[in-house]
């Protein structure tokens, strides 16, 4: 076992870069959700290497896509395609709204693919053998896991006879990053792309290290200069009760903690995480989120590592590197992001480096709006400008038809979540805005088609 | 050794294909022009395996570049980036004209990139060892190709202070696919393509089977229905004359053969070989191509195995399974392509199966108009009519910026070969429209990047 059985800080990892931490897209309490029987599980037996011919690429697992069938209007009606990101697909089934949602609107088939190494879609037959060591995780990959979407999508359209129906793909986070890609690199599988709460510029140092904590914040100061002024004096203050005689035991008692602290770290590095958890996540209608809020103790609690934790930490220490760090301007201890002491903990980890620039070198993002002002089309960036975030994401238009949809007192991808009736209006009108323009590209690329079949 | 002791005959394979045979660019002749010592050789530590961490695909391997600094206007001046195809590079630095030729007219760098697998760019110390067995001959793939493309060019441009300078790539045949599908998987990385006889429609069955055969068909007979009728029939009174008794001996007489004929197929193969070669290369100012005209003996004489043979060989058997065969309207014998002997030829000599619908899965093909028409841009298709792939090729407008510039007299890669105070108007018109479509590209960009840097 490679990764599971290690902990963070037994490598000096820099557990306070969030991205392990928060990336996830939705509440896991809508996981508990009942989910109704329109959704019907499929397994594609899908290529474990794309770019070899190696026999060992020839091996196959069973990647889980799960349908809904029920808004399905047949012929060229539409696709939407949730695209899995670093977790298992069950959550989504429930969590993202966006789909069910507008399905009906559309007649649309209603897609959700499971990411490779998550979930029931793990090659080698377990999650523990796919994760024993590099011969085996290498596979686990961006640009694998959207071949594996295009394989199964061109598999789908064959299968229901939708040869001509648009498909646009849906993700959101690390999901959302995959969706524009996949438009990028696939135009001729999908029509299109949401791509909410996406940081493709977060890499290669296209944007500030400090981009999510002074986002975090800024946050904070808006709604209190009192609360920003404590947060930003309490590091010092933790650290002189520390030096105290008992100075441990008098943080763990005061801050609950379920075990003594072994340091102060501990303590810094889960409020650090609360704090920006509770940006990314403030969402309406109870802002802040609340977190933790009816545990008998904190800190330190019995936590289960998460597929997601183990499989995220495996990414960011090959290819997805986002360099997050902190400058002097934020409310938090300046911690830059060091590229060599982070490659150091990956290589001890995995033994293989990260490769920092690949994300730039396969997808672009350096120059964005140069480079695709005249190429590529129909993807929506859309951001909540309160999610940390964001700060990596694309934030105004670059063309017609690749567009910022941002909302200035939005979340971490709040517009795919299940709609509510609490939803404030600039969170409605963000989402009739997305398919508004989903319909236009909609109703051009049947224009189109139209044009090249009675021609 | 898996591929390079085997011989065809014994597998059965059809030869006839001409995909083996006739895809190279230039004629050999070429090779053997001097260079000047404006070439610079260079040589990048290239990653084997892009999409991939296992500990295997860290190893790297020097590739070769060459550049000529001649024209080099410095600062943001553009890069014409020739993308090596199934050959060394050797032949194509003084076989390909259209880099030295205009670059003088944009002050540009001229990069030429040697293909994985060929000439000096062979991972695993050797070819030998290179193309041992499928684990070292996996890597070889186009995708994995135009990554180290994309790899090299941007170290070029960090080396050579080019942050800014737009690239050009430029191939002809498989390398004019691979620049097209370059500049549509890495828009960030080269602002345009050029791609001269590039059959990228010629997979998946989206041109008819008999394409290419059905070109060479019409070629002869448009210059001689006699001719025509003649080739026509000589196919059963070769098999009329092999019936006798001492058959083979009367033909391997008659056509004057290095040793004596083992059988008719032996025969009709190198005349099939022939008259493809005479079609696709029936280049001015003296057409048809004289091939072999000055040999002492035909049809079974030495050949020495080139790595392109070998090389196309694999990659045919892999990934660029072009589907050649011939119905009943061609000048030849009927001769369905059947993928099941074909796949069942390649798992025997390599022990992997081919995937035909990889290249459309990668990088699409079917209903390119519809797809494109919206999406990318800066591709120029050039084909000559005459030239049989130009069945597979992209012979109409797209779109405003990704076009087709056609010849009806042109043969294969016409465009971009050294010029000649020969050349008939319409290949000097042919090149003076890419080059004016290619200044309108570079012109768009630099008010593009004006606008950026002066915002």
């Amino acid at each position: 076992m490679l990764s599971t059985s290690l902990t963070a800080t037994e490598f000096n990892f820099p557990r306070l870069n969030p991205t392990g931490v928060h990336i996830h897209v939705h509440d896991p309490a809508t996981i508990s959700l009942p989910l109704t029987e329109d959704f019907s599980t499929f397994y594609y037996n899908q290529t474990l290497d794309h770019f070899n011919y190696r026999p060992d690429s020839y091996i196959t697992f069973p990647q889980r896509y799960v349908i809904n069938f029920k808004y399905w209007g047949g012929a060229n009606a539409p696709i939407f395609v949730y695209l899995g990101a670093e977790a298992p697909i069950d959550g989504d089934l429930r969590g993202i709204g966006f789909l069910t949602e507008n399905a009906a609107l559309f007649n649309a088939l209603i897609v959700y693919i499971e990411h490779r190494y998550y979930g029931e879609s793990v090659p080698f037959g377990s999650w523990e053998e796919a994760l024993n060591n590099t011969s085996t995780i290498g596979y686990f990959n961006s640009a694998q896991a959207i071949a594996d979407y295009a394989e199964i999508i061109i598999h789908i359209k064959r299968q229901f006879l939708a040869k001509n129906s648009p498909v646009i793909v849906i993700g959101g986070s690390y999901g959302g990053m995959l969706a524009s890609w996949f438009r990028l690199k696939y135009p001729h599988v999908a029509l299109g792309a949401l791509a909410s709460s996406a940081p493709i510029l977060y890499f290669d140092n296209i944007t500030p290290q400090s981009g999510y904590y002074s986002l975090v914040t800024k946050d904070f100061r808006e709604v209190s200069d009192t609360c920003y002024e404590t947060i930003k004096n309490s590091w010092s203050e933790i650290d002189k009760v520390t030096s105290l005689p008992n100075g441990l035991s008098i943080l763990s008692e005061r801050f609950n903690t379920c075990k003594p602290l072994n340091d102060s770290f501990e303590l810094k590095d889960y409020l650090d995480s609360m704090y920006s958890g509770a940006a990314q996540y403030n969402a309406p209608p109870r802002y802040p989120l609340l977190i933790e809020g009816n545990k008998s103790c904190h800190v330190n609690g019995p936590t289960n590592i998460s597929e997601t934790t183990v499989g995220w930490r495996w990414q960011t220490c090959s290819e997805m590197v986002l360099p997050i760090g902190r400058g002097n301007d934020t409310m938090f201890p300046p911690y830059p992001f060091d590229l060599e002491i982070y490659s150091k903990f990956c290589n001890k980890l995995y033994g293989v480096s990260p490769r920092p620039h690949w994300v730039t070198t396969y997808y672009g993002g350096h120059d964005i709006k140069l480079v695709l002002q005249r190429f590529g089309s129909n993807i929506i960036f859309s951001n909540g400008l309160r999610d940390p975030y964001s700060s990596g994401g694309v934030l105004d238009n670059i063309s017609d038809s690749i567009v910022a949809v941002p909302t200035v007192n939005g979340s971490h991808c709040l517009d795919i979540l299940r709609s509510n009736e609490t939803d404030p209006d600039w969170l409605v009108n963000q989402r009739k805005e997305e398919i508004k323009i989903i319909k236009n590209w909609i109703d051009k690329y049947y224009a189109d088609l139209g044009a090249m079949l009675f021609k």
